[in-house]
């Protein structure tokens, strides 16, 4: 596997286009299009908040009909949730206007939206965006960089990854791009991430592969706490890499699946160390626990904790907080058999052994904790299953932005 | 029944005192003592935190063995959370200090601290505290009151709350003190809380009241959605007031449950508005729904919400955050089905009715988030259960406190 350079583009077939519709920001593009014109097999997870946005349900009954897929819609500003029936209405009409201008089943057309919830979408800007974009579509990676920063809200940085890799005899590709920055805490998915592959493979293992592989990814970051409602990762394949289509469990989907999960992992990291207002990566590295399950719950919790993530923008080895946020995780351990640690490229130190604080040395905490990628290592002592989490530090510029969002 | 002043000295025959013990703050007091010559009976909740603090499990020992009770002693400073068998010994250290001075068994005497976890407690200190306060002990208000500040830690006012009222023609007093300010998100408990009256009564009635009444009062608040590992409330009753004992669920237990449950809920209010950082009380009601628990679960989720809490501290009426913190909070509804109105004594503003967002007045709606008591108002419209949470605002001061809280 080799990583190479660009997002939603970089796979055979997959083109791109973003423009200023000028949705509720000015001065900037606020809508994307990924289309291929080969008709593509889809997977998909989405947000498990009961109040789900009108594209989140739009999509879902498109990803559950077994359909191709060619094209999806995506715009930045307004979510579409909390819009009842006109919501829903608006990815109808955006999808039509995708049929319209490009010649493929509305039904066929995913869309997706993030920004402020209770707003409805101004349906003719959304229509006047696809038309404008229709003849703008392009397979270059400037286009699919440029649709990565079209779906951009609190985010400070476009997030794309892309990577080769062989099966048989032939290269295949795949891609991604995903945003952030807050209201991230996924829950069966993430925020907004497309993938797109040139890739042949089969439809229910596709979607067997990231179900799984998204439980170790997306769903092990969180910014702040708050399952968003508009949760959404699809992942499009249009087999045009030539390869003898996977259809069981063999070799070719190990190797598959292992390039998803880079794909994965390497988009979910950049939206955590991006969150809202993050200084710092802030990563929880769970070891030898009971079970796998127990491991991913312990972990999460320690990066979703307010008083762990205030402690790590304060550079503050205040290891105690992150003992009190295992504790209440609903996970059964005894803390006399845990050991904790802190790491960074500045070194390691441990702070706590089988129930007692060490006396540590604080200059030499310092030192570690002031590296803007951080990790506390935890060694459960109990098993031999690990998970890790990402997620950032709790700052003023958190509450700045989301004590103001909407204006 | 009738508010009156005063705190845990309020009920007959309790004394307090506290004193400076420089365990960890200097200059202030940082330690306090409740006590009663008569026995009481005793009932208490506590942290479901799996890491439970040494004190924790001191108390509930003694809570458990149905042995009467006579004192609790209280530092703030360190937590002795996190310190082993240590940490357990300094418990018996104070427990006997009491013992020594004021001849009662040292396994009648709870002990509770709040503080830095992770570090471990002076015993010399804690031991001369005890002897410095033992000649001390006063049953003035004014000693229940210099208490209730020796406890506190990063709260900005102390909290004490008592009442009188009658059973049979005997006046019954109940009164108590609780501190917050941080890590508050009681599950099965609060922080600390001590609570003390004359009353006579059962111990196993006076622990089902206690019990019940938590899970709408402390259980029904969070600053930050960090559960302590120290969370501690403590009932004691010495029987003064010379009514007839208590030994069935009749007229005169629901006179005692009503005055309880006011206790429990102005303290536990007191806490929430007092938040770490806080510059607002922050209340969720849900009306109308299915069953209680799931009012109560959706309650909490509102005020719990990172970024209901900032919208709340930016007077920004962005209720796409509470609906989506309902939709997270794992209770099954329908949105169609929800009403959501702000309150305040400015006014009261419907926002989103059955599914769809109002065109509200957004200066009708600053001018009733601008006051420093906020209601979010939801009528489920599934059912007839009720429930009230009680949070607070998310500020740049949480984040500053938090950030260097050990130093």
């Amino acid at each position: 596997m080799e990583v190479i350079l660009g997002g939603v583009t970089a796979a055979e077939g997959f083109m791109a286009a973003s423009c200023e519709a000028n949705i509720k920001y000015e001065g900037r593009t606020d809508m994307a299009m990924v289309f291929s014109k080969e008709p593509c097999v889809v997977a998909g997870t989405f947000t498990s908040n009961k109040v789900k946005a009108a594209c989140v349900k739009w999509d879902q009954n498109i990803n559950a009909s077994g359909k191709p897929m060619h094209a999806v819609v995506i715009n930045s500003g307004i979510a579409n949730a909390c819009t009842g029936k006109e919501g829903f209405d608006a990815c109808e009409a955006t999808a039509k206007a995708v049929e319209e201008t490009l010649k493929v089943p509305y039904d066929t057309v995913a869309v997706a939206s993030t920004g402020v919830i209770g707003m409805q979408l101004p349906v003719e800007k959304l229509r006047n965006g696809v038309i404008k974009m229709a003849p703008l579509l392009e397979g270059s990676i400037e286009a699919g960089t440029l649709a990565s920063k079209a779906i951009m809200t609190t985010d400070t940085v476009n997030k794309e990854v892309a990577v080769t890799f062989n099966i048989g005899n032939r290269k295949v590709t795949l891609g991604g791009m995903s945003k952030g920055s807050g209201m991230i805490h996924p829950n069966m998915c993430t925020m907004l991430a497309f993938l797109t592959s040139d890739i042949a493979i089969d439809k229910a293992l596709m979607q067997e592969a990231l179900s799984e592989i998204v439980k170790d990814t997306f769903n092990m970051i969180s910014v702040d706490g708050d399952t968003s409602t508009n949760d959404t990762l699809l992942l499009m394949a249009n087999g045009l890499a030539g390869n003898e289509r996977i259809v069981d469990k063999g070799e070719a989907y190990g190797i598959f699946k292992e390039a998803l999960f880079y794909v994965c992992k390497a988009l979910a990291m950049k939206m955590a160390k991006d969150g809202e207002g993050a200084s710092k990566l802030f990563t929880a590295r769970v070891v030898n626990a009971r079970s796998k399950e127990d491991a991913r719950v312990l972990a999460r919790s320690v990066i979703s904790s307010n008083l762990s993530k205030a402690a790590i923008f304060g550079c503050d080895a205040n290891f105690g907080r992150f003992l009190c946020a295992m504790g209440y995780s609903g996970i059964d351990f005894d803390q006399e058999d845990v050991e904790l640690f802190f790491e960074s490229r500045a070194g390691r130190l441990e702070v706590f052994k089988y129930g007692v604080p060490l006396d540590f040395d604080e200059e030499e905490a310092l030192k570690i904790l002031k590296c803007d990628e951080v990790t506390i290592y935890i060694d459960m002592h109990e098993g031999d299953k690990e998970a890790t989490a990402w997620g950032c530090d709790l700052t003023y510029d958190y509450v700045k932005i989301n004590a103001d969002y909407r204006s």
